[in-house]
Parts: structure tokens; sequence; C-alpha cells
């Protein structure tokens, strides 16, 4: 049984999301803390730009939570940058514990599931999950430099410039962690690195079948299942394949990669992608729904492509992977 | 107070480390499961061979401790490749819940620490931590591909081509992880990519210092202080500077890589380095001795530089990080 369900009550006392230009004419605009029109947010590169987006959540997040950084006992961080540098080189100033986390673009999703258990453990009494994404580094490091001026494919998605900070506690009366379940990494051979919410997919429903089957649920038990990333795509395989097992989620599953976006307003091809997409999407939306008691009951699953640019160039398909985190509004 | 002491027994039921050519030359290579002459290790690529060091340390281990892939809670894994493929494309196969974690060559420490925790808290029944580095991947990585015959800095370290995993359970009688403390970034500015122990040293200066404080111990208190991956340089400044604080360390304190390999005999500049450099060493000698009652008390301490070849080009400094974890043979 890989879902775990929490003894104690681990809530969300705080949190943050700070997006960039696309991000501030996408329909969750509203929700968002700091929007940035500057993609280098005042630094001298993209990769700084991405490590000033964790910073700037991070302090956010605490500001509003009436935290400082040593009320921390815990920062798990990460992002899609080689070494993950967006994390480490934000954290670089902080005086708190810190462990890096990477699962791709369900990085936050780790992060939150980690903390929560560590919470629940008793271990830690505050903890902080992060991640970010940044579209001129994503695309430089994994694609090419935005100069090239490539033209994307149509399965393509759209790497968010975002990041989003969640803070944890033992205490206060915000979202409440209730369930986990760590993601099994799942590959069945997709190679296209263009189409990576086909590969991460089956990931998905892997995770989802293990919540529904171990807490003896469905899909009507929660007011909004949503992946992480999967976009257009992704979204339609994880409807059609869960369908035939019998799970229904034509009515109250999304994707985060779908919602950060306008998909006619903007051209964004397949939808919204990278670990700030999905982490951004939790604190700009789900967290606030939750906290106003619109949402009662959710499955956040993030998704996480564990590609990079040398193993598909060797030839390799795409593992994927999902993590997935269960709040509640009580 | 960043130490966290353990509530129940948490211990290591199996072990397993792999190496390459160079560590079947070095001291430790008795303890070694397996060496391999061959850097490819029969795949096509160095990167794949990584892969092939954390498959099979994690399956010899499972065989050693009499255990099946079915049996794993959790694999924690991570490596120095970008987007840590060496981890992720290690666990395509295996049906356990996975997660990511990285802490550069610190993470067989991060792994350690937080699947000990997970069990402590009772979440988990067994978990693995894992971690791995290839000379010739990191080379071509971080510095230049092999073939063009770099010249390298005195101060530079070899980065060992093994991988170490351990498996931990709440049964046995194995040794025990006895407290954890997770690191902090410290970064004082050291710039020099060729320099890292002199980047990481201050962190593990900060994890030796907490635990020291937190469990009211000293250097006394223990059989043998390990750090990670100072090499000669970064072991000097910790007992220096330590030694300011009145902490003796001359006597029991050592360096994963300055034990990994033979300085006299092999040309290794100022030591071994690399996230399969402190994970072989635990699982080669430290295990092995606590297992025999040969150690009894042993802080194993690896240290990171959270640094990127991207970062370092972009003028950074590097920030450092070091997971302490104590072990004991009662």
């Amino acid at each position: 049984m890989a879902t775990i369900t929490l003894k104690r009550p681990v809530r969300a006392a705080a949190w943050a999301a700070i997006g960039g230009s696309q991000e501030a004419k996408g329909p969750l605009a509203a929700g968002f803390d700091m929007l940035e029109e500057d993609s280098f947010l005042g630094c001298q590169t993209w990769e700084q730009a991405e490590t000033e987006l964790q910073r700037r959540s991070l302090h956010r997040a605490l500001e509003k939570g009436g935290m400082a950084a040593a009320d921390l006992d815990m920062v798990m961080s990460g992002d899609l940058l080689n070494q993950c540098i967006g994390a480490t080189f934000a954290l670089r100033d902080v005086d708190a514990p810190f462990c890096g986390v990477y699962s791709a673009c369900a990085t936050m999703g780790e992060g939150l599931l980690l903390s929560a258990l560590l919470l629940d453990g008793g271990h830690l009494n505050v903890a902080a999950a992060m991640a970010s994404s940044h579209y001129c580094a994503a695309e430089r490091q994994y694609r090419a430099p935005l100069p090239y001026g490539s033209q994307r494919s149509p399965t393509a998605q759209w790497t968010a410039t975002a990041a989003g900070c969640c803070v944890l506690s033992r205490n206060g009366d915000g979202p409440r962690v209730a369930a986990v379940c760590p993601g099994t990494i799942v590959d069945l051979g997709v190679k296209d690195m263009t189409n990576m919410g086909a590969a991460m997919a089956p990931a998905a429903i892997h995770t989802l079948t293990a919540i529904f089957k171990d807490t003896h649920t469905g899909p009507e038990d929660y007011d909004m299942i949503l992946t992480g990333d999967l976009g257009k795509l992704g979204h339609d395989i994880v409807v059609e394949l869960m369908g035939r097992d019998g799970y229904d989620l034509r009515t109250n599953y999304h994707d985060c990669g779908l919602l950060l976006f306008d998909r006619k307003g903007q051209d964004m091809h397949a939808g919204g992608s990278g670990a700030g997409c999905s982490a951004a999407v939790l604190c700009a939306w789900v967290l606030p729904k939750l906290q106003r008691h619109e949402l009662h009951r959710v499955i956040f699953a993030p998704t996480g492509a564990l590609l990079s640019p040398t193993s598909s160039f060797q030839g390799e398909s795409i593992p994927g992977i999902c993590h997935g985190v269960v709040l509640c509004d009580d």
C-alpha cells in the first residue's frame, strides 16, 4: 500500500506564488502574490532569475504567515535546472536546514509529501516545500536557446516562469494534508521529448489508482483531482484509460498545465509545464480555494518526466512519476 | 536545534557498494561487493554505466538482505548527473515508491536521514538510500570530456566511480541510526571549482558543531567522525577551524575522500569526491566495521558542493551543505 494517511493535523500555514509575464495573462493571475513582467527579475541571467523566483516565494510565504526563516525546521525545494541551482542558490542566505528534492515537474509534490510526513512523525514543527521553473532557462537547457526561434511541436508544452512555496505547520487552521502517496516510476517507452504528457500519463494513472484503492475512495469523493502538468494530451489519456478501469474522471479532473494559461488566448500548444507550474497552481489557486472552503477535498498529483537532454540524445525513453497529496479544508 | 534524535530503533538491514577500476586499486577494495574494470559496465555510455552502478548496488543490497524490491516502501536516491538520471533510470524497473534527493556529494546523507526519519515516524518499514557518481560522466559534465586530456589542479579531487546502497529497516540487529542532522547551506564566497574542499568545509563545520552542541557531545564521544569528500584541503580546514572552537579533531576525524584512494600510490591530487564516494565508503567500510563492532559510534557527515557548471560560469560562489547521521553498533 503506497498511500500513507497522516495521524496528526498537518496544515498549510502560509503560501505564496510568483509568476512571470505569461502567468500574468493567464486565468489564475489574480491568485498570484507577485507577477513580474521582467523575465530577468532584475538579475543578470535567467538562472539567477529562477533563483530569485524561489527566494521571493519563500520570503513572501513567510511574510504572509507572520514567520521568519528562523522558524523553519526544514526547507525542501527543487527545480529543473542542472544540479537544482534554482533551489540551492535561493537558500544560500537562509539559515534553515535544507533537503534538495528532485522529481522533475512533480517536485512540489515530493517536497510537500516529505515535509508533511516529517511533521506528522513529530520530527519537525514547521517546514516549507517549494519548486520553480523558468521558461527561458528551461528552453536553453532542454531544447534550444530562445534566440534560435525554434519551432515548437503541437504536442509541446510551455514551461511556466513561476514558483510556489507552501509552509506546513502542526498548528493553525489552514488546509490540511490528509494523506500522501509517493509515486512509483513508470516508463512505458515513450521517447518523444516534445510529448511529455503522454510519457507522464501512466505514472499519474498509477498514483491516482493507488490512492483510490488504498483509501477506498473514488473520483466522486473529491471536489477536484488535479494532475501536475500533463497538458491536453496527457489529460485526455488519463481520462480515457482510467475510464476503462471504471474511474470516471470526466467531471472533476483537471490538470495544472491546462489551468495556468488561457489555451485559446495564449498560444501554449498542449498547455503549461515545469516544476513551477503545479507549485504555482497549488499556491495561487488550490490552497486559497480550500482556505475559503470553495473546495473541500482535493487530490494534488503533480507529474514529472524524469528525463534529461542527455538521456534523450542517447535514445532512452522517458520515465514518469506522479506524487499524490490529498488536501482537505477541515 | 537541528539535530533530531530518533525515538525508535532504525537499523541498516543490508548494504552494498559497487566500484570501478580505481576503487579496486584503493585501500578499501576488499569491502566492495563488486569492482568493475570496464568503465562502461557493459553499457553504451558512461551515463548508462552510472545507472548500472545504482541498479547493481540496489539489487546486491536487497539480495544480501534476503529481500525483494517489493519489500521496499521507498527508495531515496540521487546523483550528480543533470536531472539525476543515474537514479531515475536505475529505478525505472523497480516497483517501489521513489523520492529523488539532491545534495550533490552529500546526497547519501540526505537519503539516509530522510529514510531514517520516515521509519522512525512509523510511516515506512523498509527504505533504501542510494547515491552514485561516475568519474568519466562527471568529467564530461562538470569539466571537460576525457579525450581532451585536461590538466588537473593540485587542489582538484577525483570523482569516484562508485555507488552505495543502504537498506534501512525497523527490524533486525544491524547498525543503528541514532540521530540525524539535516544540513544548512553555507556559502562563504569560495568560487574556485577546482577547490571544492575549501568551499564545503564551512558547511561541515556548521553541521558537526550543531551535532556536538545539540547532543551535548564532543569528538571524544565518537570512534570516528567522517566527513564526505572534503579531500586533503577541506579536511585540514575543518581540523584547524574546529580546533580554534575547542573541538580537537586530530585523532578520530577522517574524510571519505581521503580513505577511498591511496593518495601516494594513486595520483588523486586532493582526494576522492563525488556522491558515490561517501556512499561507497559508508557501505564498503563504515557499516561493515559497525556490524563487526570494530566501531561503536560514528558521525557520517557527507558534504556537497551545490554548484553547477552554469553557476560557476556565471561567476557565482559555491554553496556547501553537510548532512550528519550518527550511527551506532548497539
